[in-house]
């Protein structure tokens, strides 16, 4: 009965009622919310989400790299394994954190399942939905699930310092273990990540939902400039050899480069001066780079134009200046038949929409190196994440968990067509 | 006699000798010494210079202000109150100094007298020794000759955070009678400091000695630049207030306006950047303004074009940014006739010289608002001062000592004529 099944709406209340009742756990007296992975709040917040998912139908599991997945049986299951469709995201936070961030993500697709069960509609294949180990600080839990761990336990650490054995074991995982996380495509046939979209792009163009393109690619650097300190007031202006000159022209070079034709974004967020002394002409200055760009050879190409830059910069201020590399993550672009599916959901649905990369992190990243990705954004107001004045509205909400009903209702039969 | 005093030279050995045992009171393991004003090693300093004062026939006496002031007495003063010459300097040091910064100029100063008492030559006029009290920190002792003391008694505090009263009992001052410290023109015709250049342009230039054309004039601002703090993920570029992109370009014109025509320097010192965060846009910037030169007039210019600067840019990057003056010291000129004496004594001497401004603070600075000032440079190796590599070669010690001895003597006559 298709028509009845594209009239298929989410419970408002039911999915709003969560979020409030989630955010409880952990909640600052600000109104803002704490639960940092593995954290007495990120445990608790597990126990109720895995209560939800046992009372929506699902099938409990949690993995040996802690991920907490809830399975919705489909038709195909019964009788022989079959790759699921899934959705999800995570309910661990950063400190000082608002109550959408990842929550949103998980909540909508325990929602969707409600709503299906409410119905008593089952999909062709079983939907999961994934609740990621420690998505802020280490995102342990969506690498494993993509063999992407690190061969260095150190990288793992909890907040306190505690071992990854130690935080996995309060989850009920098991890090000797952690290798037959690793899934594959004839586990998953695709993921569908809904998040909020932590930036201010939906709200500027007034659209309702982000048909998220990809997952930029990501590049840290930290920059050294060593000039050499000495008096402000008697080193003569053609003798100074001043780190800070030689810095602030970089910083102006990378911001000219986020601002060269594309879609990359490029910023000095810390920029540490030394001897850091009214009168003494900086020797030394450290300072940070995050770049980021969907095309990863676009990337490489705005990197070598700042390398020269580096080059004329150092020569012109008679300053030595060293890039020492932090970080390299590749960008994840989405499937396009996720993108467009979600797409034409916008549109039978009578939502604006618009195309845009992701620019921060999210567990669909690792999960696109193993099978197809999609994501959904839903607008932050102001474009604030990560502070407790995080907010989307319950419209918004529920517009976007309505995009995720229908987005897997699609999917389910695009992968019945193609399987 | 002229043609005997046009030959007189103080003695090498005994200066030197006098510079190093001036250094071992308070000396660090490193080489280098640190006699904090008021502490027990600058007492003991003190202490010391007085007795060698007293051994080389000059009258001693403390002024309210803590001033150690030696008098050799001339042949005027023994009928009546004339106005004496005076040299001097300081003898206490930054933390981490090294043997040269004040202490030459005290040591060349008493040099001097005993070089004359030697061959029983007195001058026209006293010649008095000034050792100012703590012109590191605070310049109390400058300040209170010159009758320039700020009312704020707080801005006068030891380094331990004790009272004035305290630090200036530790030394036979009294703050309570500190009016009458005030010096005028009828107690001192003239005052010349001799003083490491704390600067690479004797050496730079390859000169033996710098007449001081003034002690320049000095601002010191704060700015506050305030942007808003965001991911820098999700944060597209053109949507962006970052508060260090525009301190950057600030600082870049900090440096343009240093390297205008003219004589000033301009420096960006300290520099902080709020959140300090790889992956946030630095929503708040703060940071220091240092401007210097002997043109007051000059300086006024110099920050009417930064305040369209400061302008331009917050409108430019769409943040605010606000200038907090911290401090404004006017120019004091060294006198014509003084910088004269000292150029024609260089030329006698066979030295070469050259004309530069004093960029770094000096007691003669204070002196200059009360009698005709003029100051002598020594080359520092390397521009090296504040540190305990501080180095002055013994030649270039004696040289300028040689140079001071003439100078007073030729200023002796210039003031016969004059008076």
């Amino acid at each position: 009965m298709p028509s009845l099944v594209s009239m298929l709406q989410v419970n408002h209340d039911r999915l709003m009622q969560s979020i409030a009742q989630l955010a409880d756990i952990g909640a600052l007296p600000n109104g803002g919310v704490e639960r940092i992975a593995f954290s007495e709040a990120d445990c608790l917040a597990r126990e109720l989400v895995q209560r939800w998912m046992r009372e929506a139908g699902m099938q409990v599991r949690i993995d040996p790299a802690g991920n907490l997945i809830g399975r919705y049986p489909g038709r195909f299951s019964q009788s022989e394994p079959v790759a699921a469709l899934a959705t999800g995201s995570h309910i661990d936070t950063v400190p000082n954190a608002g109550h959408y961030d990842g929550a949103y993500g998980v909540l909508a697709g325990l929602e969707v399942v409600r709503t299906l069960r409410d119905r008593q509609h089952v999909l062709d294949r079983p939907l999961e939905v994934i609740v990621f180990a420690d998505e802020e600080r280490t995102m342990v839990g969506c690498k494993a699930l993509s063999g992407n761990l690190s061969p260095d336990t150190e990288n793992y650490r909890g907040a306190q310092g505690e071992s990854i054995e130690t935080c996995l074991s309060r989850v009920k995982g098991d890090w000797s273990q952690r290798h037959s996380a690793q899934l594959t495509t004839t586990d998953i046939a695709a993921f569908v990540e809904l998040h909020v979209e932590q930036g201010p792009v939906l709200e500027t163009a007034q659209k309702e939902i982000g048909v998220v393109t990809g997952v930029v690619g990501q590049r840290r650097y930290v920059f050294t400039v060593e000039g050499q300190a000495s008096h402000a007031g008697t080193t003569p202006m053609p003798l100074r050899q001043d780190a800070l000159v030689a810095a602030s022209r970089l910083v102006l070079a990378v911001h000219a480069l986020g601002n060269q034709p594309g879609d990359q974004v490029a910023t000095v967020g810390r920029l540490d001066v030394s001897p850091n002394v009214a009168n003494t002409i900086p020797g030394r200055v450290e300072f940070s780079l995050d770049i980021r760009d969907l095309d990863d050879d676009h990337l490489e190409r705005l990197m070598a134009k700042l390398e020269e830059d580096v080059t004329q910069i150092a020569l012109e201020t008679q300053t030595k200046i060293r890039l020492t590399p932090l970080l390299c993550n590749h960008s994840a672009p989405a499937k396009s038949h996720i993108q467009n599916a979600i797409a034409q959901v916008c549109e039978s649905l009578s939502l604006s929409y618009m195309h845009l990369p992701s620019r921060a992190s999210h567990d669909a990243q690792e999960i696109a190196r193993i099978t197809d990705m999609g994501m959904i954004f839903v607008p932050s107001e102001g474009g604030v994440s990560h502070a407790e004045t995080e907010y989307t509205s319950p419209e918004q909400c529920v517009q976007g968990a309505n995009v995720l009903l229908h987005t897997l209702l699609r999917l389910d039969q695009h992968y019945r067509r193609s399987a």
